[in-house]
């Protein structure tokens, strides 16, 4: 049972435009506003009849008791003071980003801003993060079952009201979703390392393979590199906001990878044991990793573009 | 049409069980003897009957005219000797080594020292690789089909007789693999950046991210940091050898790897252009690698342990 009569969804790339498809399967079901920039993608939508209404009005939000901001993490919050200045009373809003720092921050200075204005006025803002993805992005991508089984991270404060929170976890968990809670810094400072830190070394790596081997090298590689490089794929766009917002966990991320690659550099051809403890500790680590189920997509970056 | 009666497999892993259940299925069907000094593993290939003949002696390749080095870089380096020594007259050796150099380095030295004793005595040596592989190593996991497409590399001398070339290239044909010819320098120098160098790679991000994150951070891994450290599973055993015997190409790379990572470290919230180029290039690169076909194992590490 869906609490929510009608559904913005700001940003209608693959997890927005999933977003859409799941929910259009809710009873009762709600009304879905699409809402995105670009006018070529609000035609896809209406074209497809994923939502409702697809616009790229961004004060159609305040029609919605829930608005969903699904686009990279800098559009997101560069949106929510229009979102906010239009919101009907009582409504929530979330978002999808990868990180939830610079999004919070954002709607806890909005929050204030509304206090001091009119009274009662107030933005009930819970940060949210589906880890699922898919190789490909885009509205062409999305899939009603995108969520299926993944997790969703949601991360209130200290004074998000109760009801804001609950309800938020029905519908993630109706669009077949687990949700789970944490804090703001504590999912920046893990999915700088699971999620943000392989992103970077795959692209690092794809970019350094090219570059040494040439074309006629990569001929010679197999699906090692393939899949070790399946990421490289990723839009830029989306990678620059998730690293700007979170820097500071990514930066000592990257620096430890690169000195264990220098450590083993520095071993090799040496008869050391550099090699050897890299390989036990990634192989115990591994064995502790959960292997999503093979067939279904799932990804680290999950930001709708 | 096999030119070979009778083949000796040393080293009874992935790689040599793959190819004596593939050479099984030839006609006419050579004899086939799999030695391995581990007597457990030729006694699981007597009861699979995957070979004729299995022993832990090395002399048994004595009966050979075609013996295939399948163990470990440094294995198949230290058992040339003796099966040099057991060789009958005509016999071709050949390797299934991830590095090229230190074999063939010891197949010339053998060679010459056998020119300098009986009149006439020489080792026909060709260096090979098939690229193939799969996540799981040992005789479990070999397959008849594992070659089927994939490319065998052959590395000949300028005084490598044609014939054994020629015969050893129908042998591969034979198994399903595509023979391509390049220099023993040209195969480690490639192999080094796009197998040696994601191997290291995937296994340096599974340690640092389960040292960073721990195993509750690592539960909200998805598909990306688990694809992304698929090789991380390799066993260590194999990959000494082969960093060993290729560190003077596999050196510049990791550097490179680590240069690359600590520029995105640096450029991290920075507003640089580090992360756009470094993206753009890798899906650049990206698209230029041949995917193989989804469902065929295949792997950059080969060697059967």
């Amino acid at each position: 049972m869906c609490a929510f009569r009608s559904i913005s969804i700001v940003g209608l790339g693959l997890i927005g435009s999933s977003v859409a498809l799941a929910a259009r399967r809710l009873r009762p079901r709600p009304r879905l506003a699409g809402i995105d920039c670009r006018s070529e993608v609000t035609a896809a939508a209406a074209a497809r009849g994923i939502v409702d209404v697809a616009t790229t009005d961004i004060a159609a939000a305040g029609e919605s008791d829930l608005v969903i901001l699904a686009a990279p993490v800098l559009a997101n919050v560069a949106l929510l003071p229009s979102v906010a200045a239009c919101l009907r009373p009582g409504a929530i809003v979330t978002d999808t980003g990868s990180t939830k720092r610079t999004i919070v921050e954002e709607a806890r200075r909005l929050s204030r801003e509304l206090r001091r204005g009119e009274a009662g006025a107030r933005l009930s803002f819970v940060g949210g993060h589906p880890l699922a993805g898919a190789a490909a992005g885009g509205m062409e991508a999305a899939r009603a079952d995108l969520f299926e089984g993944r997790k969703w991270v949601l991360t209130p404060e200290d004074d998000t009201p109760e009801d804001a929170v609950n309800n938020l976890s029905a519908f993630v968990t109706s669009l077949g979703a687990v949700p789970v809670t944490t804090t703001v810094a504590e999912h920046d400072r893990l999915l700088a390392v699971v999620s943000h830190l392989p992103q970077l070394a795959a692209s690092a790596l794809m970019h350094v393979a090219g570059e040494m081997a040439g074309e006629q090298g990569l001929s010679v590689a197999g699906a090692g590199l393939v899949d070790t490089t399946r990421l490289a794929s990723s839009p830029p766009e989306i990678w620059k906001d998730i690293v700007l917002t979170n820097s500071d966990n990514i930066r000592p991320a990257l620096a430890r990878l690169a000195a264990v690659l220098s450590g083993l550099a520095a071993d090799a051809g040496a008869e050391g044991d550099a090699l050897e403890r890299v390989f036990a500790s990634a192989r115990a680590w591994r064995d502790k990793c959960v292997v999503p189920t093979p067939g279904v997509p799932q990804g680290a970056g999950s930001d709708g573009a």
